[in-house]
């Protein structure tokens, strides 16, 4: 297995703040205030699994000119300084009386003056990592003027470096020949439960660092929905199983799944299953930037209404330090689609009540069109031992 | 593998509901708004991956008396269902434009008339998953006053059912099997991160459902930090290995540590080891309700202190379905402990600059005193193949 290099040069990190901070230019902010996981890592490439505990708040401040400051917990610092942000400002948390507010408000009235207008992500899809009671006290503390961010990191995190690009494609890689695998986990008789642990199993060994997310399902010629928690129920001939994966490899997602037939499919769900991957292939090879996610649904939509009811809400969306992000596929999304941008394909087909096949591919759009980051699932449904 | 039985009948969550309906009196509010993971999990049992994705807001309101009601994602609809929540709303999300705000307002005003006090978690530790510009707008659109839930739902959290004691102990033998394989995949020569990940490969193989944290290190003598992603460098004679876990069973984390040196350990690596086995082992004898979160951090610093200097920070916290919740073992912290809560103990101890071991256990605070969740340590660090 021949792994790609981890992590990236401060070059890239530079040229992240350097477009940051023309958007805080053109939106006229004098710093941007973030708290969340995915936020801070793309500027800092802090990366660690210690977001898992929700005790601790966590800032960075990048301001109009000049480095980023990280106002963080002190068991981070040893982490934080591994990396290129050099102005780390620790206090000991989690303290009660005061965790990490004051410190932040010095910091920030220190670096922007008195009068400096911050932005924050708080559009579609944010939310502000630190409790509500500390975010009043913040604004009280200092008299700058929070304000919303118009979407900037949203809108530069959307679009990737052919770094970015390099890493999620390694990703999607150890899912797809974790896919390749499930052959030797999943056969009618084992039980649903075994089948999600041993993929996981798959992913680790195929080169996952972890494995946020796994949903999944198995049900008689299709599934009724995609984000319940496995049964202990046994494959049975007839079943469709489907598995879905966001695993992470250095920090980014994939996000794609694969159904598998146990036993000999029936046609519906053959013909279903061809007709998802041709009308993903098909609007892949006609995706160009400019067009709208509006438009990329549906046309999505218009590939397989020939086949049956399209599965209902978001058919993909935005990929990358998020298992989900950024765009939606849905008829109200009018973001205009960019090279650079990586996007999941996720669309259905309901054969019946409560019964739904689902196919996701992710790819990034390039000036030419889109190039498959998931080694493309063939038409054919694989079949399981049923 | 006797795996105990998964989920709680309906009378665990109305359980759960009285006494927060009995808080909610005590405290002066007509409904808890709810937005989180953790807490929507606790009152409702709607347990899945899916929160990996931050797309989309999900509210739970409980209301002062009557049944809970969620007002969710219509991808969520059909699990929720399965459990004993009878009261559903959902909209298509995501929605650009009113992503569930105006669907919650109404909810709201429909359920407690226009004048209400809504209580939502807004101390320490807690956060609103919400956009705040959709927070924002819920405020304007119904003249409802929301305040903070004077740390109610944290509180009924901390101190845990039978049912749930009995998870968190299955959880936490789950991860107590994977520690006592550890000889099968780590000796001297193996990287680090393939330590990791075939620990990650094990903690499934032995139960967990996922993992969503891992940390560890490895380092000559002692290590600096216990919060790095794992570095490609081999394990050597002299290191002591650290692997921190808090895997999931059933929607219940543990999260406990084990380290081992790799090869014959120094005396310093031994004695230390030794030595916060013991102060574990002797603060846990002598807990008792009643005694304070920062009484019991003393207690751990004073019986640490003929060792060595005692590692900085907290020195535990409250688990459930949080890998770390609650009270914090800080000198601030002034909880008073009760039967019933789940607490981490996790000492350290300093061996020299950028040298430190941590050891960490799980216990249930009984009436007669702790009781041991994590399956306890032996004194003796476990030696790998040198």
């Amino acid at each position: 297995m021949t792994a790609p290099a981890r992590g990236f040069p401060e070059s890239e990190y530079r040229a992240r703040l350097q477009r940051a901070q023309r958007g805080m230019a053109a939106v006229g902010c004098d710093a941007l205030l973030l708290t969340t996981e995915a936020d801070i890592l793309y500027f800092t490439g802090f990366l660690t699994r210690f977001w898992e505990s929700p005790t601790r708040p966590w800032f960075l401040i990048l301001p109009a000119a000049g480095d980023p400051v990280a106002v963080i917990p002190a068991i981070g610092a040893a982490l934080m300084a591994r990396g290129w942000i050099a102005d780390i400002r620790t206090w000991p948390a989690p303290q009660p009386e005061d965790d990490g507010v004051s410190l932040l408000a010095d910091t920030l009235t220190e670096l922007l003056g008195p009068r400096a207008r911050v932005g924050l992500p708080m559009g579609l899809e944010t939310q502000l990592r630190m409790p509500l009671t500390d975010w009043a006290r913040l604004q009280a503390l200092c008299g700058l003027r929070f304000d919303g961010d118009s979407g900037l990191v949203a809108g530069l995190r959307a679009v990737k470096s052919e770094a970015e690009i390099a890493a999620i494609r390694a990703t999607c890689a150890v899912a797809g020949r974790a896919f390749a695998r499930v052959t030797e986990i999943a056969r009618a008789g084992v039980p649903l439960d075994q089948v999600f642990r041993d993929f996981q199993r798959l992913c680790l060994e195929e080169g996952a660092d972890w494995v946020p997310y796994l949903a999944g399902a198995a049900a008689p010629g299709g599934y009724e929905d995609v984000i319940s928690p496995a049964t202990t129920e046994p494959l049975r001939p007839g079943d469709v199983l489907m598995l879905d994966t966001g695993l992470r490899r250095d920090g980014y997602f994939c996000d794609f799944d694969r159904n598998y037939a146990v036993g000999p499919p029936s046609p519906a769900v053959r013909e279903a299953h061809a007709a998802l991957v041709a009308a993903v292939e098909e609007v892949a090879a006609a995706l160009r930037p400019g067009q709208t996610a509006a438009q990329l649904h549906g046309a999505l939509r218009a590939a397989l209404s020939p086949h049956g009811e399209p599965g209902g809400g978001r058919l993909g969306h935005g990929l990358g330090l998020q298992l989900t992000e950024g765009l939606s596929l849905i008829p109200e999304d009018r973001t205009v689609l960019e090279a650079g941008m990586v996007i999941t394909l996720e669309p259905g087909i309901v054969l019946g009540p409560g019964r739904m096949l689902v196919h996701e591919e992710n790819v990034v759009l390039r000036e030419t069109g889109a190039e498959f980051l998931s080694p493309p699932a063939a038409r054919d449904i694989p079949v399981l031992e049923g």
